[in-house]
């Protein structure tokens, strides 16, 4: 439902005292603006003349935006799913030493996918990055500063997921799980934050600025 | 319509060929999502036995967040607006000396106007991530990465906006009133990257990241 729901009535959500939609619905919307906007690059730029030559690498560009776009738009859901489900296993019983085993496993199952489903759209996120320095470098200059919120939304999307695996993470007691996420995160952070740097200052020096 | 349309109809949107919604449409969103997300921090504090002391701020920063939310709302049709408004004024015909002065005018006068807009929204995105930082500060500790998220959002739709100033004021002959909105959109753009970076670590040390 949130998915189809309006933007204003989304934002009504984001803004109510319900938790969700949250931060987490929102980092995946950033990241699928992100994904939308360079296939917006991608599709005015394809069947140009002037652009020809690279219209076989903007076609294939704008195949993977736009799967990247529909995974990010249902990753809204995805997380409404991982934090009802870490809710539920809180709300099971515990007033047995059985209750209380089912529940501490169910806590911990719920917990790891609500760091995997975060840190997929952190994944996603950074693909789009990867799309949008392609968008920036070889797509049509009349909307090239396209490209470059893509990747300003996008890395917001990417860090904004991240701080949901950060805490999600924290609590996993197998800890070889949660420091191998940690660690991919960190290292998608890593890069995102160059390669956002250079996707906006491509931008900025191709508009003059 | 845009501000009511879907969700993924607004991406749908962005994703064509049509020139709106673009960047400048996307980075409205964006900084209401952080807008958004503020109001949220603050609706989860406020009433809370724990957060009495800071109730009094969170209803301060709840009431400026959700007007800065309908402002930024409102963006996204004045994007739409400011850029037809330019093509519109580059329609005007110009067979004449006469028309060319009438039509030289109108841009110049779409373009202060186009830059405008953007600088606006860019205020916006400013004040919307003091906000956040408040939020951060002395919001409910449960939902504090939302305060982290809403930062990343404002920031990414301020220097979206950016792009649009940059990109218009470049065009604008009058270059005293050109330098003025230059100078005020990098002052804005860098004490928002000083700021923003300053509230995502206040959070994950809040979350324990």
């Amino acid at each position: 439902m949130t998915k189809s729901s309006s933007i204003a009535n989304f934002l009504d959500g984001l803004a109510s005292e319900t938790p969700t939609p949250g931060g987490g619905g929102a980092a995946a919307v950033c990241g699928a603006i992100g994904a939308a906007l360079v296939s917006m690059v991608c599709n005015l730029t394809i069947g140009k003349k002037n652009y020809a030559e690279v219209e076989a690498d903007l076609q294939a560009v704008l195949a993977n935006a736009e799967q990247l776009r529909a995974e990010l738009t249902g990753a809204i859901e995805e997380d409404v799913a991982a934090f009802n489900a870490v809710m539920g296993a809180y709300g099971l019983p515990r007033a047995t030493d059985a209750e209380k085993a089912v529940r501490a496993n169910a806590i911990q199952a719920a917990l790891k996918s609500a760091t995997l489903a975060p840190l997929r759209a952190c994944k996603a996120c950074w693909e789009v990055i990867a799309l949008a320095a392609i968008a920036a470098e070889k797509g049509n200059l009349n909307v090239i500063s396209d490209a470059g919120v893509a990747v300003l939304a996008a890395n917001a999307g990417l860090r904004s997921s991240a701080l949901n695996v950060f805490i999600n993470a924290k609590a996993i007691k197998d800890r070889d799980f949660a420091e191998q996420q940690l660690a991919d995160v960190n290292a998608l952070l890593a890069q995102a934050a160059a390669a956002t740097e250079s996707v906006y200052q491509t931008v900025k020096t191709k508009i003059g600025a």
